[in-house]
């Protein structure tokens, strides 16, 4: 090669790289009007202070299995702190071995869901800790039993009253669902590539996972998808413009209708939110596709209309998975030991 | 109160003291020839390098529920490390919800018996590990079935190269059971009071403790509870002197008989290991037992033929909890995500 070529295309791999610069600063610019980075900090909740004292109690409650009647299920059984939170399967497994109706929806960032469960019908994490304990399907308990459970072990009695000092009787079937929600505040996933892109680091980014930022908001994606979640924002219907098949869209499950009772809110769900995405698989409400490409072409012909090429799918799919952020890291907890008092685990039967 | 009697009082104060130092020395003369502490560092073991980088993988794959068919089932569902090792449960909960034929016994400190299970048909951990992944009542999964899932998974295949250098094939079905037992190595807890008491500190244990451990030496009950596990060491029938009734020694279960199909080794078992015994209700190899020192009580007539007085159990049983000790801290995990090869969850029915 002599030297003058190589000058010469120096020059142009220089011209290239600015250009290139330009565009993702104006990438980022547009991108920062739809999609916030998660905080660095455990954000605040309504009517909860974090403390210490309650995240580590609700960490203990969280891995608690006597939340169960059973005494086999724990919040993580189905939100795997490691596994992206949730379990990776179509729908949960729950008491005696029977099959929830939905896919168990990550723990990660939840706190910054408008609302939880797919259907929205939890005003917050305190309010959802409540559902799975008693749900028939899943742990099976009730709130007597959980209270007589924690009360019966001189640990819990002592990190209850720790946690919530000045209550008279501060363990409670609401105050576990308080300690559960302050430690889930915590399992929040900073440092994201896209994360470190939105604070402006642009090279952390490959070309075709910024081709595939510029497709998601192109496209429209980005309308439904949007915040700090990047989704869990709002209600839509599953098949605006095409309804999915019936094997990805049971007709059984009419979503927000159920918690409404609105016509036109059959079909609708919480948009789902799309961090650490490529963890938590199988995907949609029914668990019922596997493969992060496939889900994109699903939701481009279902809400966009649109038949999206395989390039822009795969562009897409690169962008998505710059959203997996830094997993929690949990020391796992010793659990109290049982005394006299504590309820047996059930009879193994299903209820 | 005049000065001579405090005086007085004083001195037999002193005289107490010292010939409760003296007596405290004896007793710990005595107990170690029965027993030995826990050793501070990780025990090797046979034909297993225990290394860091195996020790790692080790930690995942206990904690992974996709070596179940379910993925739902790790081991840490029935060995819970937060929960003394084991499930708490009478006998555990696996595949299908089926219940389990034994108690399952803690995995804490099991490196230091002298075979694994209740009738010790594995020789050791790693032979262990190779069976609840396969039982058809607990994760009900092959060989085949578990190398293709972890085959499937990048970050599995560099952890099973780092932990077995030079190896062509790392990942084998042999090669998760090695890592589960280097990790399982690791899971010792050391310095309860007892150990600290063997070590010389005999101010450690309270009164009425070293009295229990006397008792625990003069009735016999260290005959069969000896070593490093207090327990663990031999195989004993279960009511040398009287069988204990059905419904804790059910006649479908010949223990050890099952294994070597010897007529004298009916309902022969492994003498419980008694570290952490406080922490593993409920008891014996059918965990019909909840409480302390009824499981005592019962030993005491079954095993002793001795009908021992109530302030004699609580004795025993208060020597018993001095052998709690220092419960592994293990930071939860990250497993690595699937990938369109692994295996799917199973249907998710019992086989």
């Amino acid at each position: 090669m002599t030297s003058k070529i190589a000058v010469a295309l120096m020059a142009g791999a220089a011209v290239l790289a600015a250009s290139q610069i330009a565009s993702a600063n104006e990438l980022l610019e547009e991108a920062k009007d739809y999609f916030q980075p998660i905080p660095s900090v455990v954000p605040a909740v309504k009517d909860n202070a974090v403390t210490s004292d309650k995240i580590e109690l609700g960490k203990m409650l969280f891995f608690e299995p006597r939340l169960s009647s059973s005494a086999l299920i724990s919040c993580n059984t189905c939100h795997n702190l490691g596994m992206g939170g949730d379990d990776n399967l179509e729908t949960s497994i729950g008491h005696g071995w029977q099959k929830g109706p939905r896919n168990a929806p990550t723990v990660l960032n939840a706190v910054f869901n408008i609302a939880q469960f797919w259907d929205g019908r939890a005003e917050d994490l305190k309010a959802q800790a409540k559902g799975p304990v008693q749900a028939g399907v899943e742990m099976a308990s009730t709130p007597e039993r959980v209270e007589t459970t924690l009360k019966s072990m001189p640990a819990y009695v002592e990190a209850f009253t720790k946690a919530f000092p000045g209550e008279e009787k501060p363990v409670t079937f609401d105050n576990m669902a308080k300690a559960i929600e302050a430690f889930e505040a915590t399992l929040i996933t900073p440092y994201s590539r896209f994360d470190q892109f939105l604070e402006g680091n642009t090279k952390v980014m490959t070309a075709m996972e910024q081709e595939g930022l510029q497709l998601f908001m192109d496209k429209g994606c980005s309308a439904c998808h949007a915040g700090v979640n990047i989704g869990g924002e709002g209600y839509y219907p599953f098949g605006v413009v095409e309804k999915p098949g019936a094997d990805i869209l049971p007709s059984g499950d009419k979503g927000r209708f159920a918690v409404t009772k609105t016509a036109d809110e059959e079909y609708v769900f919480r948009a789902g939110p799309l961090r650490n995405i490529e963890l938590t698989a199988p995907y949609f409400h029914s668990g019922k596709v596997w493969d992060l490409e496939q889900a994109v072409a699903i939701m481009a012909t279902s809400q966009l209309g649109e038949e999206m090429s395989d390039e822009e799918i795969k562009k897409i799919t690169a962008f998505l998975k710059t959203l997996t952020g830094e997993q929690p890291k949990v020391d796992y907890p010793i659990l109290p030991v049982e005394t006299q008092e504590t309820p047996k685990p059930e009879a193994m039967v299903a209820k």
